[in-house]
């Protein structure tokens, strides 16, 4: 017998506020800087925005996590361990996993907490699910939730963050089995390389001056800068590799791919560089913009949706945080 | 034979600036508030506070991290794993571990995040740590640094807050070790409650208002209010001693209590309503202050320079997170 574990569900959540590309052409040409290159390459066409007066990280979540227990036929209480990811909180003091516990009244998850390592932070908080589950006799069912609420900390001054990012959260429930075959989560690759730490800053003062009024607030929010990608579609390819290899399965037996939903021309980059079909990878961030650690998921929910991964397919996660940082996950339905 | 997960090594830290209770009485006393009976009670004397210029959470994690390496006799590309736990970060992008990761070069340290669940923080990422360490054949050491930098965000008219945080850093070294018998990492218990949810809040307006003009700096800062500790005493002992049914363990039989540094009452009530004698506990709020999640990795530390634990002795850890939720440690030297 194996022990499993498994995506029992997944739910996820947009803001109601659909913004098309023609709002960001029209603000960045306002200021002198055109945008519809990068947008054009992207493929990005439509994002959705948090109302920033009734909607953050919490409500986001919540909403999300109510449709993963629903679809699992869950009862709240039936959840041991709550990991709430993001790199946009909306408390430090008690943390977004408390408050979003409270709301949904999951009773018996006693072990709860926040965890963030940027845009792979999703992908992270699956993996210490996995292995809290797998070495915790206690836990049985986890629910990972991932919420980015990027328009809150993007200046409206930065082209790159503030026309792409989009707003969404994604909630996954992890159950232990036992069953006679392998599947589910099968293991994770990390790679850390600190050679970009300076081109993306959140806050770019430091919370030790956020409350320095000679501060602009400019400098209070996110400073980003562009880099080399290509770099990072070459140790995306490692660390993919390396797990086939591991785990003897053919690069070529991955059914979907979901990776970074930042850029669909590097997705493919990548898959070509690898040399799997292009038609193996499910790319959303042309309707919900880059939302950050929630793309891959919400890509893995299209791909379920569409029906183009069924129960015995491999499929592949991989994404990139900020500074930089990797993971790859391989899973098995 | 065992797989055993231990505490290698442990560094500490503390700002040079130290700071008196009469700082805070004459403080207080100015606005018309004392604060005296407060700092009697909890019997506090010194605290020392970071230089917000030149310190922040990731230069006294450093700091704490350079001893622990130096301790273990470890080079820092031995570490694989490195969790940063805070509740005060300087950064959220990159993350406080990537820069930390960094600073200390870390390089192999592939699987990198910050983790956040308050002052049960530092527990809670031995556990995690502990969890990887135990079902990931690919992670052997791993650095957990807790960092706490409450005198950022206490308000000056928050009188138990302000007067009483300390900042401070703690790191520790896990090691996986095969060996003939069972010791280190024996488990960990957790309990969640929200009734006390909206008695901190940091910062007290979320974010999602933080660049709002119209909110006043101190609603930005953490907001608190007193609560009765006797129900969480209660709670302590349930999961202390839940744990010492489950693996045979005498509460007599445990050598040391490193408990919550906030109050030395609260942690002698404890001990007394458990029926434990009260020479079994270090207390070092009254030199360090209240300095949040690293409080009883101090008190461990302290207790190894003061040789009141050694090789064979059960320890118990055991504290308390806003809003709240308690995590409880069973270890064995």
């Amino acid at each position: 017998m194996h022990q499993n574990i498994i995506i029992g569900s997944i739910g996820t959540y947009t803001p109601a506020n659909q913004i098309n590309n023609s709002f960001y052409i029209n603000h960045f040409n306002s200021i002198g800087v055109d945008v519809s290159g990068l947008l054009k390459h992207l493929s990005s066409e439509t994002r959705y925005i948090a109302d920033h007066n009734t909607e953050n990280v919490i409500t986001m979540a919540y909403e999300a996590a109510v449709k993963a227990l629903k679809s699992a036929n869950l009862d709240p209480t039936e959840i041991d361990l709550l990991i709430f990811c993001t790199d946009t909180p909306e408390q430090l003091t008690p943390t977004n996993a408390l408050l979003l516990h409270d709301k949904l009244h999951t009773t018996n998850a006693n072990q709860i907490f926040d965890m963030n390592s940027n845009c792979i932070s999703m992908l992270s908080g699956l993996d210490v699910a996995s292995r809290i589950l797998s070495s915790n006799s206690r836990i049985n069912k986890a629910l990972v939730v991932g919420s980015f609420m990027g328009s809150l900390i993007a200046s409206e001054y930065d082209p790159v963050c503030y026309s792409t990012f989009g707003d969404a959260a994604v909630a996954v429930i992890l159950y232990k089995t036992e069953e006679s075959y392998k599947r589910g989560f099968i293991d994770a690759n990390f790679k850390t390389n600190t050679i970009i730490k300076d081109f993306y800053r959140f806050p770019s003062c430091g919370f030790s001056q956020i409350y320095n009024p000679n501060i602009d607030i400019e400098d209070k929010k996110l400073k980003s800068n562009s880099f080399d990608m290509s770099m990072i579609c070459k140790d995306w390819i490692e660390l993919m590799s390396s797990l086939c290899t591991k785990y003897d399965v053919d690069k070529h037996s991955i059914k979907q791919f979901f990776l970074s939903q930042f850029s669909k021309p590097e997705i493919e980059k990548t898959l070509e560089m690898m040399g799997v079909e292009l038609n193996k990878y499910t790319f959303i961030g042309n309707k919900y913009g880059y939302t950050g650690l929630t793309g891959p998921l919400l890509a893995y929910n299209e791909a379920l949706v569409n029906k183009s991964i069924h129960i015995g397919d491999y499929i592949m996660f991989c994404s990139m945080g900020a500074g930089y940082n990797l993971c790859a996950i391989l899973y098995k339905l």
